[in-house]
């Protein structure tokens, strides 16, 4: 009575050429930090002029951990020998040898960094200039709009936490009282849209808050507007509109640690018609919440995965996202790359919420 | 210098055919358990009429364990997304989903449950219709009897653990002093029988025991039965009988919950002709206490084992019940079936005690 | 993005024809312990005249850790069933059983041991009587010399650890400010002679302490001497000479407890024109400081290692031993024997410190 013999594959994606976050702005600092992406342990620096530089965390000569180091005038310097190493990876000091310290067996792989919108963002692919730009938050940018920013690590892989992150029947229970109730009483339409680099879904006839919540959040009326969106490489982006007045765009910036584990850069971002001041105390404890009580449940999804040897999924139409963002994790991860905005695929599916 | 090659082996045996306990009665109430048999994790709870049902504790849909679930009129709902499943494992609600829920590929496989002295029996097979029922417990029916009921979490294989629950010659070391003392005077002898299905060492001449437990606990006198018995697929039962009015049963119901750890389920039946209330005190603690040292060797035993990757046993003579019940489990193993009473062999051992 | 792959190996090393220490002579008193050397667990007792015995940690029987067990006349009792076996692993009891209690499969393997300088050596091949002697630590015999012995526990392999020993560039930035400052302004000659079973680093030029400390360790004057070797199976010796009246030597006895797992028994030998009593206050405490600062780095690197999939070091002509260490160690491992003694080979090399 071993367990039942799995059908299923892990949902495990390996990407080259992609960007991801490693840390906050404010995470990097005077001192050297340490992160891991993709399974590869990285260090983190500021050069002299205080760009972010990313190295692989690995000291070329006795393979210390060169995050154990200080930095020296925006070198980093290694704790065992003292080597000394650029933000391009370049060994410039060997402290005790009468030659030159350069030489190419002794440079450190650097990884691209950009650092923009409160985010490092490093490139997946060691000694690589990268063709494209990092993922843009929408709004952040926009002074009309307030926007609270947490982290979580989670324990699942990028497509777990993202198929959550934009799955709407989970809602009721996992959340159940936040959100939706358990009485499906309202028969909605959900349009999916799948492009080169990105799959969106649209719900058409959600039904506004009433009482008060819509009084306060919607003065004029006006109907819902509701998108959950995906792009590649591991971003989830969930939009509300309600009339003219009130905007919500919840972001989630995932950030493959290890096959199984993932950052999750959380960014809402929202313009509504009540004192932000007045929402901040309410909505991010709640926000906390949600994105706990996720976090606990795809721990215990992936801890029975890895138990029984790999995922066996049943999904019905309803599930409209998840494999739908496998799909476009698998072709990137062959390399594949359609024209990003053209529409590959549309198709509609009738929900009950 | 590495650990001398092995050439031994695990006695690690999986069994298809099988009842094993899952928990007590009065573990399964009104919430949903969780319970490992064999490297299987189920599920357990009771249907509206109160019956334990058993499921594989993976949802079909997104493989979050059912047991974090709740029970809805006698009905499994997953945590996650709410789908719900009766007792037969059939899905009889998927919330939002605009369709029927019930469909083949959204069933959780279902193991067999029988509610029998107290305990749950669960089958090792899934979906399957035993034709055998589970072990009955000797004279814990029996309204002349007392019964003490314990559980331990052994570290060790179901064959390690049986073969030491019917092991005389470890008393006199391990539980030195409480049993035999390791001055050996006497030279009894062992009739080992072994049959389709189980094997009895009976002990042949040990002596009664002398001043006051004597008159206690045979008033009449009479002479010591003494017989210690492996039942496929996991059970050990030790009986003494001393005189007409002295009987005492302990039957060790074990489960193997992954290769090499085991939940004994200890059950002592006994009728003395001294007061159980009297008794009962003084009997429970120097129980556990033997189990308890039992528990911390078979640990260690199993920890050497694995660490030099396999048993290399020596035994003698005096070993007389252990290579017979590794025997039976690898002919179970195989599903071989002789005929259950038949005697296959049958052979006598001296010992001294 | 998985970490670069690696072209390296582990420096991990088993030789059979070898003394270890496993335990220092104060540790081995009345009761049996427990030690692990090259993945093998030993139990080492003292028999009834107090010379040390090991034998393989299992016993025969039914794979108990002997060491659980006690001893009874110098003898060895199995804690399980009481099985008792003398220094040379032979069977002399198996309580219950009418038969001899001695036979070739009962046997424990043993191991030969030498108490000698405060040590338990005990040698990686068992049943076998060994051709050679243990190391002899230099000086610790004479009266004119103090003693201080340490142990410590370092995550490193043999390699490793011994490496870290005898380097002398890590020293100015690992141990920053204890010894030669990271202004490196002598550029001294070091000459290293490989020979059969060891090999030898003198520093030529190196400059004698100024100040106090040089009047009053070098009071009439003089040069300093300095040698670091390592002699097989695993011993590095640090040696210091200033003057006719100034001799330290640091011996590391390094045993391979399992591939990546290194106890070091350090030897801090010397003699000194100053009262020792006034020293050892000083002296001590920075050592172990010292030590504790290489096992941090060590294990730090060994984690890094064991993450990449093996060593991938670059090194300069400064690593003066690292690599012939590893190049006697793998002859070793290979059975082969030089002379002991002959030089096999000798260079120069030219280092700041």
């Amino acid at each position: 009575m071993a367990p039942p013999a799995t059908r299923g594959h892990f949902s495990v994606v390996r990407l080259a050429d992609a960007w991801f976050v490693a840390c906050t702005s404010g995470e990097l600092r005077q001192r050297p930090i340490a992160r891991v992406i993709q399974g590869t342990p990285l260090v983190l620096f500021r050069d002299r002029d205080g760009r972010p530089c990313a190295l692989l965390d690995r000291c070329p000569h006795r393979n210390v951990p060169l995050s154990l180091g200080a930095l020296r005038d925006g070198q980093l310097e290694c704790a065992y020998h003292g080597w000394r190493f650029d933000g391009t990876g370049t060994c410039r000091a060997i402290p005790g040898l009468c030659g030159p310290a350069e030489g190419k067996g002794r440079r450190a792989p650097s990884y691209a960094c950009i650092e923009q919108q409160g985010y490092v963002w490093v490139y997946a692919s060691p000694d690589t200039t990268p063709a494209r730009a990092p993922w843009r938050i929408a709004c952040a940018d926009d002074a009309r709009y307030t926007t609270v920013r947490r982290m979580f690590r989670v324990a699942g892989t990028v497509h777990a936490v993202i198929e959550n992150a934009l799955d709407v029947p989970h809602t009721a229970f996992l959340h159940g009282g936040l959100f939706r109730t358990a009485e499906k009483k309202n028969e909605i339409e959900v349009v999916v849209r799948r492009f080169g680099d990105h799959v969106e879904a649209e719900y058409l006839g959600e039904p506004a808050p009433r009482g008060l919540a819509g009084r306060v959040l919607a003065p004029k009326g006006g109907v819902v507007q509701h998108f959950d969106r995906f792009h590649l490489p591991s971003i989830a982006e969930v939009e509300y509109r309600l009339g003219d007045d009130s905007h919500l765009i919840v972001t989630s910036l995932c950030t493959p640690v290890s096959d199984f584990e993932t950052m999750l850069y959380a960014v809402v971002t929202f313009r509504l018609p009540v004192p932000h001041w007045l929402l901040c105390p309410f909505l991010t404890p709640v926000a906390t919440h949600i994105f706990r009580q996720d976090a606990r449940i795809l721990a215990q999804q992936t801890a029975t995965v890895r138990r029984f040897g790999g995922e066996q999924y049943v999904s019905t139409e309803i599930d409209v996202l998840g494999p739908q963002i496998l799909r476009l994790l698998l072709q990137a991860q062959r390399g594949e790359r359609p024209p990003p905005d053209a529409p590959v695929d549309v198709h509609r599916v009738r929900m009950r919420t």
